[in-house]
Protein backbone atom coordinates (compact mmCIF):
# COMPACT_ATOMS: atom_id res chain seq x y z
CA UNK A 1 0.00 0.00 0.00
CA UNK A 2 1.14 3.67 0.08
CA UNK A 3 3.43 3.18 -2.61
CA UNK A 4 2.32 7.03 -4.07
CA UNK A 5 5.37 8.98 -5.16
CA UNK A 6 4.56 12.42 -4.51
CA UNK A 7 6.90 15.18 -6.00
CA UNK A 8 7.12 18.79 -5.52
CA UNK A 9 8.93 21.79 -5.91
CA UNK A 10 9.69 24.38 -3.44
CA UNK A 11 8.02 27.89 -4.62
CA UNK A 12 10.48 30.18 -2.22
CA UNK A 13 13.42 30.02 0.11
CA UNK A 14 13.39 30.88 3.71
CA UNK A 15 16.15 33.34 5.25
CA UNK A 16 16.92 32.93 8.97
CA UNK A 17 19.58 33.65 11.16
CA UNK A 18 20.46 30.12 11.69
CA UNK A 19 22.80 28.64 9.92
CA UNK A 20 23.27 25.41 11.68
CA UNK A 21 21.22 23.05 13.39
CA UNK A 22 22.40 23.58 17.03
CA UNK A 23 20.86 26.71 18.22
CA UNK A 24 17.82 26.32 16.18
CA UNK A 25 14.58 27.12 18.75
CA UNK A 26 13.03 23.65 19.33
CA UNK A 27 10.53 25.52 22.00
CA UNK A 28 7.99 27.74 20.18
CA UNK A 29 8.94 30.60 22.83
CA UNK A 30 12.66 30.62 22.16
CA UNK A 31 11.65 31.19 18.37
CA UNK A 32 9.79 34.82 19.84
CA UNK A 33 10.61 38.12 17.76
CA UNK A 34 13.62 35.89 15.68
CA UNK A 35 13.47 37.67 12.76
CA UNK A 36 14.02 36.59 8.74
CA UNK A 37 12.81 36.80 5.23
CA UNK A 38 10.58 34.20 2.49
CA UNK A 39 11.91 35.04 -0.52
CA UNK A 40 9.12 33.53 -2.68
CA UNK A 41 10.18 32.62 -6.51
CA UNK A 42 8.60 35.57 -8.72
CA UNK A 43 6.94 33.46 -10.43
CA UNK A 44 4.63 33.03 -7.65
CA UNK A 45 4.06 36.48 -6.55
CA UNK A 46 0.69 37.03 -7.59
CA UNK A 47 -0.61 34.09 -5.43
CA UNK A 48 0.29 36.39 -2.34
CA UNK A 49 -2.39 39.23 -3.35
CA UNK A 50 -4.49 39.63 -0.45
CA UNK A 51 -2.43 38.01 2.25
CA UNK A 52 -0.90 41.03 3.86
CA UNK A 53 -4.20 41.23 6.05
CA UNK A 54 -3.36 38.04 7.90
CA UNK A 55 -0.85 38.75 11.04
CA UNK A 56 0.21 35.15 10.79
CA UNK A 57 1.17 32.45 8.13
CA UNK A 58 1.38 28.62 8.10
CA UNK A 59 4.41 27.68 6.60
CA UNK A 60 5.06 24.49 5.35
CA UNK A 61 8.62 23.50 4.40
CA UNK A 62 11.14 20.46 3.79
CA UNK A 63 13.78 19.53 6.27
CA UNK A 64 16.70 19.73 3.82
CA UNK A 65 19.28 19.13 6.23
CA UNK A 66 17.57 16.06 7.99
CA UNK A 67 17.43 12.40 6.97
CA UNK A 68 14.84 9.49 7.04
CA UNK A 69 15.73 8.58 10.72
CA UNK A 70 14.49 6.22 13.18
CA UNK A 71 10.74 5.48 13.98
CA UNK A 72 11.37 6.77 18.16
CA UNK A 73 13.60 9.24 19.16
CA UNK A 74 14.18 10.70 21.99
CA UNK A 75 12.65 14.20 22.17
CA UNK A 76 15.07 17.36 23.20
CA UNK A 77 15.11 17.62 27.55
CA UNK A 78 12.92 14.71 27.38
CA UNK A 79 14.57 11.03 28.73
CA UNK A 80 12.11 8.55 27.40
CA UNK A 81 11.67 7.34 23.94
CA UNK A 82 8.59 8.76 21.96
CA UNK A 83 7.12 7.71 18.83
CA UNK A 84 8.19 10.39 15.76
CA UNK A 85 4.65 11.59 14.69
CA UNK A 86 4.18 12.31 18.59
CA UNK A 87 7.06 14.91 18.37
CA UNK A 88 8.18 17.62 16.15
CA UNK A 89 11.27 15.95 15.15
CA UNK A 90 13.07 16.89 11.87
CA UNK A 91 13.96 13.00 11.39
CA UNK A 92 11.12 11.24 10.48
CA UNK A 93 9.22 9.68 7.15
CA UNK A 94 8.50 12.46 5.12
CA UNK A 95 10.73 15.33 6.26
CA UNK A 96 8.15 17.93 6.41
CA UNK A 97 7.92 20.94 8.68
CA UNK A 98 5.59 23.11 9.75
CA UNK A 99 5.69 26.74 11.73
CA UNK A 100 3.75 29.67 12.47
CA UNK A 101 4.69 32.64 11.89
CA UNK A 102 4.45 36.06 12.26
CA UNK A 103 3.81 38.04 8.91
CA UNK A 104 5.65 41.78 9.47
CA UNK A 105 4.96 43.09 5.88
CA UNK A 106 5.62 42.26 1.85
CA UNK A 107 7.50 44.13 -0.75
CA UNK A 108 7.18 42.26 -3.76
CA UNK A 109 7.86 38.57 -3.91
CA UNK A 110 9.51 39.41 -0.23
CA UNK A 111 7.86 38.77 3.02
CA UNK A 112 9.82 40.28 5.91
CA UNK A 113 8.52 37.77 9.01
CA UNK A 114 8.85 36.65 12.71
CA UNK A 115 8.99 33.80 15.40
CA UNK A 116 11.50 32.01 12.90
CA UNK A 117 12.43 28.16 13.96
CA UNK A 118 13.97 27.09 11.04
CA UNK A 119 17.33 26.67 9.21
CA UNK A 120 18.61 29.47 6.63
CA UNK A 121 18.03 28.61 3.11
CA UNK A 122 14.82 25.98 4.23
CA UNK A 123 13.36 25.25 0.97
CA UNK A 124 9.20 26.61 1.35
CA UNK A 125 6.83 24.39 0.01
CA UNK A 126 3.38 26.39 0.95
CA UNK A 127 2.03 29.49 2.21
CA UNK A 128 -1.29 29.12 4.39
CA UNK A 129 -3.28 31.68 6.09
CA UNK A 130 -3.02 31.00 9.69
CA UNK A 131 -6.88 31.51 10.73
CA UNK A 132 -7.64 30.42 14.10
CA UNK A 133 -10.94 28.99 13.56
CA UNK A 134 -9.83 26.33 11.54
CA UNK A 135 -7.90 24.60 14.78
CA UNK A 136 -9.51 22.81 18.00
CA UNK A 137 -10.53 25.47 20.80
CA UNK A 138 -11.35 23.22 23.41
CA UNK A 139 -9.99 20.47 25.38
CA UNK A 140 -6.93 20.32 24.13
CA UNK A 141 -4.42 17.27 25.82
CA UNK A 142 -1.14 17.04 24.86
CA UNK A 143 0.07 13.80 26.23
CA UNK A 144 3.90 13.12 27.35
CA UNK A 145 4.57 16.95 26.43
CA UNK B 1 16.24 29.52 -7.67
CA UNK B 2 14.20 27.29 -6.10
CA UNK B 3 14.50 24.40 -8.50
CA UNK B 4 15.01 21.67 -5.61
CA UNK B 5 12.49 18.96 -6.01
CA UNK B 6 11.38 16.75 -3.35
CA UNK B 7 10.04 13.63 -3.18
CA UNK B 8 7.53 12.39 -0.83
CA UNK B 9 6.14 9.00 -0.40
CA UNK B 10 2.37 8.49 1.50
CA UNK B 11 2.72 6.59 4.75
CA UNK B 12 -0.71 6.08 4.67
CA UNK B 13 -4.41 6.53 3.53
CA UNK B 14 -7.16 8.79 4.92
CA UNK B 15 -10.56 6.79 4.80
CA UNK B 16 -13.50 9.75 4.96
CA UNK B 17 -17.20 9.49 4.06
CA UNK B 18 -16.34 11.93 0.91
CA UNK B 19 -15.99 10.08 -2.26
CA UNK B 20 -16.23 13.61 -4.44
CA UNK B 21 -15.12 16.97 -3.89
CA UNK B 22 -18.19 18.73 -3.97
CA UNK B 23 -19.76 17.67 -0.22
CA UNK B 24 -16.48 17.93 0.95
CA UNK B 25 -16.49 20.28 4.48
CA UNK B 26 -14.84 23.81 3.46
CA UNK B 27 -15.52 25.65 6.47
CA UNK B 28 -14.33 23.70 9.14
CA UNK B 29 -17.46 23.92 11.42
CA UNK B 30 -18.74 21.55 8.82
CA UNK B 31 -16.20 18.68 9.32
CA UNK B 32 -17.35 18.57 13.56
CA UNK B 33 -18.00 15.16 14.23
CA UNK B 34 -17.38 13.36 10.49
CA UNK B 35 -15.46 10.38 11.05
CA UNK B 36 -13.19 8.25 9.39
CA UNK B 37 -9.99 6.53 9.52
CA UNK B 38 -6.19 6.15 8.75
CA UNK B 39 -4.67 3.13 8.04
CA UNK B 40 -1.17 4.06 8.42
CA UNK B 41 1.63 1.77 6.39
CA UNK B 42 2.50 -1.20 8.66
CA UNK B 43 6.14 -0.15 8.43
CA UNK B 44 5.32 2.86 10.33
CA UNK B 45 3.26 1.45 13.35
CA UNK B 46 6.17 2.03 15.93
CA UNK B 47 6.59 5.74 15.33
CA UNK B 48 2.31 6.22 16.84
CA UNK B 49 3.89 5.11 19.91
CA UNK B 50 3.18 7.97 22.80
CA UNK B 51 0.52 9.48 20.01
CA UNK B 52 -2.41 8.57 22.05
CA UNK B 53 -2.00 10.84 24.58
CA UNK B 54 -3.14 13.75 22.17
CA UNK B 55 -6.12 14.82 21.71
CA UNK B 56 -5.60 16.62 18.17
CA UNK B 57 -3.65 15.79 15.88
CA UNK B 58 -2.13 17.76 12.33
CA UNK B 59 -2.67 16.03 9.41
CA UNK B 60 -0.35 16.78 5.83
CA UNK B 61 -1.50 14.92 3.11
CA UNK B 62 -1.53 15.45 -0.44
CA UNK B 63 -4.54 17.00 -2.46
CA UNK B 64 -4.07 13.97 -4.70
CA UNK B 65 -7.48 14.97 -7.22
CA UNK B 66 -6.23 18.40 -7.66
CA UNK B 67 -4.06 19.65 -10.33
CA UNK B 68 -2.31 22.91 -10.34
CA UNK B 69 -4.46 26.01 -9.98
CA UNK B 70 -4.62 29.48 -11.04
CA UNK B 71 -2.51 31.85 -8.79
CA UNK B 72 -5.23 33.79 -8.02
CA UNK B 73 -9.14 31.83 -6.80
CA UNK B 74 -12.30 32.76 -6.22
CA UNK B 75 -13.11 31.60 -2.34
CA UNK B 76 -16.38 29.55 -1.55
CA UNK B 77 -18.78 32.33 -0.94
CA UNK B 78 -16.26 34.92 -1.30
CA UNK B 79 -16.94 37.02 -4.70
CA UNK B 80 -13.32 38.68 -5.06
CA UNK B 81 -10.28 36.74 -6.41
CA UNK B 82 -7.95 35.89 -3.65
CA UNK B 83 -4.67 35.36 -4.02
CA UNK B 84 -4.10 31.65 -3.79
CA UNK B 85 -1.89 31.67 -0.79
CA UNK B 86 -4.33 33.69 1.52
CA UNK B 87 -7.02 31.00 0.76
CA UNK B 88 -6.70 27.02 1.73
CA UNK B 89 -8.09 26.10 -2.02
CA UNK B 90 -6.74 22.38 -2.76
CA UNK B 91 -5.34 23.75 -6.41
CA UNK B 92 -2.00 25.24 -5.21
CA UNK B 93 1.39 24.80 -6.90
CA UNK B 94 2.55 22.51 -4.43
CA UNK B 95 -0.84 20.31 -3.43
CA UNK B 96 -0.87 19.80 -0.10
CA UNK B 97 -3.22 19.94 2.68
CA UNK B 98 -3.19 20.14 6.14
CA UNK B 99 -6.17 19.89 8.67
CA UNK B 100 -6.33 19.28 12.46
CA UNK B 101 -8.58 16.57 13.63
CA UNK B 102 -9.78 14.68 16.87
CA UNK B 103 -7.86 11.35 18.05
CA UNK B 104 -10.58 8.72 18.86
CA UNK B 105 -8.40 6.16 19.14
CA UNK B 106 -5.53 3.58 17.67
CA UNK B 107 -5.39 0.10 17.51
CA UNK B 108 -2.47 -1.49 15.90
CA UNK B 109 -1.85 0.77 12.17
CA UNK B 110 -5.37 2.27 12.47
CA UNK B 111 -6.28 5.36 14.41
CA UNK B 112 -10.26 6.47 14.42
CA UNK B 113 -10.49 10.07 14.08
CA UNK B 114 -13.06 12.64 13.63
CA UNK B 115 -13.83 16.17 11.92
CA UNK B 116 -12.36 15.23 8.56
CA UNK B 117 -12.61 17.36 5.68
CA UNK B 118 -10.55 15.59 2.96
CA UNK B 119 -11.09 12.75 0.67
CA UNK B 120 -11.76 9.45 0.32
CA UNK B 121 -8.40 7.36 -0.35
CA UNK B 122 -6.57 10.76 0.79
CA UNK B 123 -2.48 9.45 0.39
CA UNK B 124 -1.33 10.63 4.10
CA UNK B 125 2.44 12.41 4.31
CA UNK B 126 2.74 13.06 7.79
CA UNK B 127 1.30 13.19 11.44
CA UNK B 128 2.24 15.48 14.31
CA UNK B 129 0.66 16.28 17.52
CA UNK B 130 -1.35 19.56 17.86
CA UNK B 131 0.18 21.48 20.29
CA UNK B 132 -1.40 24.58 21.31
CA UNK B 133 1.43 26.26 22.50
CA UNK B 134 3.08 26.39 19.28
CA UNK B 135 0.43 28.87 18.05
CA UNK B 136 0.01 32.63 18.54
CA UNK B 137 -1.97 33.34 21.23
CA UNK B 138 -3.41 37.11 20.56
CA UNK B 139 -3.67 40.09 17.69
CA UNK B 140 -4.69 37.71 15.21
CA UNK B 141 -6.04 38.88 12.28
CA UNK B 142 -7.31 36.95 9.20
CA UNK B 143 -7.38 39.24 6.37
CA UNK B 144 -9.98 38.87 3.59
CA UNK B 145 -12.26 36.54 6.45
Amino acid sequence: MSEDLITLRAIGTIKSPFQDPVGVPIQPRAAQGVKGEIVLDPIYQEGLKDLEGFSHLILIYHFHRSGKGPLVVKPFLDDEMRGVFATRAPRRPNSIGLSVVKLVGIKGNILAVENLDMLDGTPLLDIKPYIPDFDPAENIRVGWL
